[in-house]
């Protein structure tokens, strides 16, 4: 079996959890409120700057120019396209550029992303990977079930959502990530591969956080 | 007005939530529950050892002899006092040390610590000292507050905590913290002032979410 | 003054030092050695690498996406642009792939890419600037110095590294560099001021230290 | 075999250079040129300064508290035992505290403590252990060697530094560094330990370079 295989067996539970968490499961059924999709927008999109930058920070840990490129096009990927299409979307929304520049991360926004970037400075090309994959397959995981959904890939509002998630070019990126924690797993101790399936819970968990952060439109006390 | 001053009164809500939220004002009183504290002592010890790196980080980022010594010896005091304290007082509450070691932490334990690494860790000084005052200089302040609780000193559960952070050596390490910040925001532009308050008041309510967590109890979803 | 003019006008000796070494005059001249350039090629090559790293930090410390997007920009354009034409280049030298791979840094070599990444590192986007901005800035002044030459730009071995750093494209990559060093330093104190300055005459040591070692091809002891 | 056994059977050539520097064996003789030796103390000042910090990352890096406080208490003592003794020997050569403070680093000085640095951030306890492992045992070896050199441990001016650096004190901090080497590399793959070979190979080959500096009182170009 492989790292990942285990990882989505130890932690079925956890991984489970953020593809049917209400949120996924209503916007799969069209019924999600608009107001708790236009939060989890703006919060999504403070997040992809982050995000954004655990490539930067994998171009700078990686072992060979290979991966250093791979991380370096995902990082211009993320800022040209993926945040591209966050500003469209969050237009159809109502969301002005200046009310994404000044929003304010949530709790849950800072802690994810802060968790992730810190834990990819302090250890290397694993611990980073270990860090991202779960918002990378889960996301595609989430993006295939809901195209199941009747209507959903049509759906006015969560239709493009739904297609973007799900589509070829996703997966692929999806499985370039699974690919590589496999690559970097081989040959690891058992502490370290200890390490690495904490941080993989500690990230899925984020995941789940992140939903009903946005669910329950939370931000600070 | 010090910076200092004005980063309490500019954020006087957030600041006074720290102080007013029920798991410190029924600490005060004595009637705190016994399984609060106790689940907010297993946290803080996990919260006291990345804490302890923001310190091994002020060594790394400090200009000058003098400061990267106030660092080592506060990373020092807190690795061989306070953590000798913590375990300690968990004995009484009847928390192994096995239990300290095997503890989970919580998401704004995670959260709250990693939120300050990488903060520190992308910053300079000024950006890892803003991270550092909310924690040491609300603790004196609510120490301070508490010890004029009637009884509060006395306690038998509590009274330890109180004594501690009112006491006159507390007092000196979150004084040396906030002269530290009022010297590092001295001749700073406004845009980096402007970072520098914000990094106290996403601390300052982490503060408070930590306390939130302990009365609540609350661990992942 | 700006700030950029100001650090060439205060080190003067060490700035025109990069220009006046025999191996960048002798290249002008067509002169040099071919063995030396060869070592130069590996050399730079490998710390392409490094260099390519620093525009990574570059998008992880950036304050604002516009910034962020121009360093992600740079790595990208290193990646699959610059470390291109060093390998069609070293290939014109019989300087094939794989020794570009297996070559082993020389100890200038590893300092100066090792303390542009320290530096960066550990400081925010102006350090990290003025450690990026000598290399940037001294190869524009060399190219267009060399390109008044007579034969320079025509010259069979070298007339593409001249032509190549004082195009317009390069200029316009020097130039964003100094830019944005004079804004980072506006409203800076003079203790911070100091510090940049620091780094920028190390750096600019170091360029000159790069074409001494490659003009002798100094390896380790 | 143990990895420390095998790095300086492997690097045997680069080992051994460290310990015949002319500097070294004049040192032992006591016919070293005193100009030599204090150019010699003010460049290994500034280098402590850097090396300190590298145990503040140890503590950061740190997988348990017993190895955080182990590098916890090596910080304190380069800052407050290891420091105050060069500051005294400084004196006793007529170098002056502000000489000291106001003195510039080396191209060497600030290449070899910038590649411990930057190996240190970026990779892992490993890492930063096999980085500074040279320093460290070369010293214990070179002090133990003199040791037996007639007169060596009672040579006016050299003397001190003899039984310093041939102290049981001293060798229980080597062997501490030398024991937690062969432990971080225990089940390490072989591409891992490769990367450890380099780093260590490199930092013993700067320890010679630092000794070539203070012989030839290499300042920049």
């Amino acid at each position: 079996m492989s790292f990942t295989q285990h990882l989505v067996q130890k932690y079925q539970h956890e991984w489970r959890q953020t593809q049917q968490h209400p949120f996924v499961q209503e916007l799969g059924r069209g019924t999600l409120d608009r107001n708790k999709f236009r939060f989890y927008l703006i919060q999504d999109y403070l997040y992809l700057i982050d995000y954004a930058k655990l490539f930067a920070l994998g171009a700078i840990k990686a072992p060979d120019l290979t991966t250093m490129s791979e991380f370096s096009a995902s990082l211009s990927n993320i800022l040209h396209e993926e945040m591209g299409i966050h500003r469209s979307y969050a237009a159809r929304f109502g969301i002005t550029k200046e009310e994404l520049e000044q929003a304010e991360p949530s709790p849950i926004t800072l802690a994810y992303s802060h968790y992730m970037l810190h834990v990819a400075q302090n250890g290397g090309l694993a611990e980073l990977t270990a860090a991202l994959l779960p918002c990378m397959w889960s996301y595609w995981e989430i993006g295939r079930m809901l195209k199941e959904f009747p209507g959903a890939v049509d759906h006015p509002d969560y239709g493009e959502w739904v297609r973007g998630y799900s589509s070829e070019e996703f997966g692929k990126h999806a499985q370039w990530c699974i690919n590589l924690m496999d690559r970097l797993a081989l040959g690891k101790s058992e502490s370290e591969l200890a390490r690495l399936e904490t941080i993989f819970l500690n990230t899925t968990r984020y995941e789940t956080l992140f939903w009903e952060m946005s669910y329950q439109q939370q931000m600070w006390l």
